[in-house]
């Protein structure tokens, strides 16, 4: 079985938390509710890890091109 | 319910202030009065975070590539 | 009312002074005299910002990649 | 015989593990379930290397623009 | 009067010197000869400011995705 | 006699190793096995200079966009 | 006389050495032997700059998006 990287994103819509790690150390966690083309996406019920704490940032749109990796966490 | 990107941009036209964090650890805040598919943003009363204090900027014409996430500030 | 990037590059078009944010931490202001899609600008009567002093830099063309925000100086 | 860098990933999908080379000196391994043509991966079993150590990720999406290079395991 | 930014080039070349600030803070002078739609610049008898002095250079051709801007020089 | 780029390319396919200069100082040996329009390679029987000695790394797939440059080894 | 920058490139093809100044502070000398729309390159008997001296590296397929400036020798 091949899966497209966009399959996975539409596998996890609205289900368990996807970690996002963005380009300059930055890792954020939240529920992925869209995405378009450019893997923009839109993470609700967000938490930034900041300083070793997550921190509530609710509704992110997140700009693809700091994407690194989606990781759907095990449910 | 899935949402793309621009649609949550649509939702918080003229209303509640969202955060915009850039690259660079610069973070602005203000009400967005329009967007293109660039993800060009208009704010408006924007405030930007310099040394953990609010300054102010009046409108910004925010150029899309600068942006990391957008965040609507709960109401 | 929603305003779409350009525009307010319109409305500020041989008006009021513009402060543009570059990469880089550097700071320009002029008279935007013209633009085009890339958000390339031209400033007429430009001044940059150099440690802390502003520097006189005649009719600038500045090139849009360069951009992180514009902000139309409230007249 | 020559091959095409897309017909390499076409012969290790579901197959041996690939290491994909990141830059910002990230190193991840896994089972290459998928990719598309801005060479956006879909990683099963995922491990990265975390200072010297192996760290489960399970599936992953890696955007494209971050890798250096992918190397299939020698089985 | 506005004024696109390919017009302002047209207006000086083979005319007053230009100074282009590159990026990497690096500074050009020269004729400006020629250029197409990516900003890449043809310059004529130019000068590069290096540690303080300026160096000949004779013709370059200098890639647009380095400029951060174009200032023609008051005749 | 003017020879493009992706000429030289075709040229050197399975033939004498090229050395493959990539950006942050990193520099891959190997047969090359293909290449694609965005300088993507195939490299068969890589090695990488690793603090100055040089590490089997099997065949690579590497990202066109990290190349600095090519060079076909003199056979 | 008004000059593209292909035509300049087109000018010194197979005839006077051009220094090519990269990103990173390299520096590529050779004899130019072909070019493409995106101005990746072939030079001829290189040599790069390192460490103040001249080493040689035969053919080199330069990418153009390192390209800084091409600058022909006087003959």
């Amino acid at each position: 079985m091949t899966r497209r990287p966009m399959e996975i994103l539409d596998q996890v819509l609205n289900r368990q938390p996807v970690i996002v790690s963005l380009k300059g150390n930055r890792e954020i966690r939240g529920i992925l509710q869209g995405y378009d083309v450019h893997m923009n996406l839109v993470l609700d019920r967000a938490e930034e890890m900041v300083e070793g704490a997550m921190q509530k940032r609710g509704t992110l749109i997140v700009r693809g091109d700091n994407v690194i990796y989606i990781s759907p966490l095990v449910g």
